[in-house]
């Protein structure tokens, strides 16, 4: 079955804003078999609206229209959806009443436009908005001789989403074939992208009935597989299958079965080791403790660490001695693991890790340019580091550089 | 003058990937004068891509097809084109030359299906890609009875976005008519959001002829105001007078009048001061660090910090005395304190920042709820800290928690 979503407000064409709710609405769209085979953003102008309506109209079966159903003049998704379909609005008396209530409550005037919010579609089931003042409608009816299903939602995110899983989805469920998905993710850490493709592709190409994504990012590597199939087993099965497979070439590139980040692998197996981490970065600026510390219970394996930007600091909290910045560079694996030893003597964790590098856009020169960095991993046994040159501006030199970091520390607790 | 922006791809249609090149298109639109009355996104499919390109001639006057130029047979822009205006295509010698050459360049083989990439529309004049394989296409048609012009720009963004600017924009310039665009963003932080409607619509609303976005984030507002007129003076003055009330109802609120972010204004006061920057976190984990470390050249006013989500931390590396984090708990006006004035006494510091508070999800108890935050500066000759409670997830409370800590210090600077 073919769905379109049309998103609705003059905001979402202007280069500030985006349409979001529509990769939500996918999803579970996907999950229940129904495919979106276009997505159209449209402004708060009614001629637009209503012709935009009739185009989705005509070429699929379920119209899903996000916005526009708020209590200002530039709200038009209702009207638009009666003149396009030739249907009359009528005003609900339980909705003007519970508007009414919502504004006493809430203690705000009430001016008449709101009323508008209780505008019903002939033929419309409203859907019930715990969230926000205009509640969902559903629509099933008849366009060109053809069944469609239309459904209004509100914009406003925090409104959409609940409102789509409580009253959209069960609906839908009930209207369209039954398919069952299964869902996968893969991921892996710092595998080279050619070889990426030249392990993977020749996999999971062979599964036609399976859909495979692979997303890439800095370093981290998703691979989703999804399989709908008429049968549950049969999907899953299907999905388990590529999924053993795939995992089998990734050898230890793989990191998460599903989909777990890397930073909450990293804490699992310190959780698993009763191990404890600290840092100490100089080019990641503290991005590497922020990615660790975004897991919610991180406090629990995560002891703290150090941002130490200039030399002196590098000494004063991580131990380095001065000569040794003096005779190597900061940017050097001499100093990263001094950093790395020393960060873990300060702190009494049992790993250390260590950061330098050059973020760029300036400071780099011939024999270590922009994008070379150091990173080193210390524990009771041993101190060791590697180096590496990444491209990219800073932002991705550092979420390269944080990455490779959490990866070392996973095969050193592995 | 109105336009519409198909994005092709099947891809964009899954919940993973979005559509961003229209993003950057718009703002060079309109800058032109050329507003954006619908964007679609399509899959790989003859009949829908034809469809949707008849759809859009018969709504606006230029359209931007961007994507599907490739060599595989997904890529159908060019065909599809051909087949909803009922045009030729021919196969252009110098370009299967081209293509040719740039194969033995790469020593990559050349299949059959490549040479698709040099087909040309009927009318159409091709447009140099630098970055990529297939060229873009301009094309001045009718279509109803009326001009249109027709754009195919190639999908990769590091290939659309320098071949519209180089080749689209002047083009399109010469064809519609001359407008100036005078733009300015002005930004400021922690204002209370019912408060910056109150102050600012009155204003804004009353400068019809410039367009006020305003997008909110956790506490930062930016204001853009754009105005289009045949007049580039009068464009300009326009935005700045509204520029100026704005300004002045923002009073310090406002932090930046030409866009800058809030850790460049901070880095630009303390450089201006010749003062230095130390920080001592626990909630936030690192991303106040990380916020400040992200501007290039913040070495130089950014000494560096600790991350101290132990208690033990807090001592080692802050001073904090022990009896302190006993008699208050970690979460206290008198444990930020301690922190802010420890960092900057442990790093020489002008500036001492001390952040701590309870993210969540967990972790709250009723007099402490989750969101609550304690925030502390130091300098010389005092410190000072604030206690708030944030709303949102762990992520939306850590950004509201770097926000705050960072608009104190530029109100200490200023």
């Amino acid at each position: 079955m073919k769905s379109e979503i049309i998103a609705v407000g003059s905001e979402m064409l202007t280069p500030w804003r985006q349409d979001t709710n529509s990769l939500y609405l996918t999803q579970k769209l996907n999950e229940i078999g129904v495919t979106v085979a276009f997505k159209t953003i449209v402004g708060d102008r009614r001629k637009d609206l209503i012709g935009a309506i009739r185009t989705a109209l005509g070429r699929t079966d379920v119209l899903i229209l996000v916005g526009g159903l708020g209590p200002t003049e530039d709200d038009l998704t209702r009207e638009a959806v009666a003149e396009a379909l030739s249907l009359t609005l009528r005003r609900d008396a339980s909705q003007v009443a519970a508007l009414h209530a919502r504004a006493a409550a809430w203690r705000i005037p009430m001016p008449a436009n709101n009323l508008k919010q209780a505008d019903v579609l002939e033929g419309a089931t409203l859907m019930a908005n715990p969230n926000g003042s205009a509640p969902g409608q559903w629509l099933d009816a008849t366009f060109g001789g053809y069944r469609k299903l239309i459904l209004l939602v509100p914009g406003p995110p925090a409104e959409c989403r609940p409102l789509f899983d409580a009253e959209c989805v069960p609906r839908l469920r009930a209207a369209v074939p039954e398919r069952s998905i299964a869902r996968r993710t893969l991921r892996a850490a710092m595998i080279p992208e050619s070889q990426a493709d030249k392990l993977l592709a020749p996999i999971y190409t062979a599964y036609a009935d399976v859909e495979t994504t692979i997303l890439a990012h800095c370093g981290d590597i998703q691979l989703i597989l999804l399989c709908s199939n008429s049968n549950a087993a049969a999907a899953k099965q299907r999905v388990d299958e590529l999924a053993g497979r795939l995992e089998e070439a990734l050898e230890d590139w793989l990191y998460s079965s599903e989909g777990e980040s890397l930073e909450q692998i990293v804490l699992y197996y310190l959780g698993l080791r009763q191990a404890t981490l600290a840092v100490a970065e100089s080019c990641t600026g503290g991005m590497l403790a922020e990615r660790i510390t975004s897991v919610p219970g991180s406090s629990r394996s995560f002891l703290g660490g150090v941002v130490v930007y200039s030399d002196e600091l590098k000494t004063a909290f991580a131990n380095v001695p001065p000569e040794l910045i003096a005779q190597h560079g900061a940017v050097s694996a001499e100093v990263v693991q001094a950093l790395a030893a020393g960060i873990r003597l300060r702190t009494g964790a049992t790993l250390g890790v260590g950061v330098t590098g050059i973020a760029g856009p300036t400071g780099g020169i011939e024999s270590k340019p922009v994008g070379r960095v150091h990173i080193a991993v210390s524990d009771a046994q041993k101190t060791e580091s590697i180096e590496r040159t990444f491209r990219g501006d800073r932002t991705r030199i550092r979420q390269w550089t944080t990455q490779q970091a959490l990866d070392l520390v996973r095969r050193r607790l592995m």
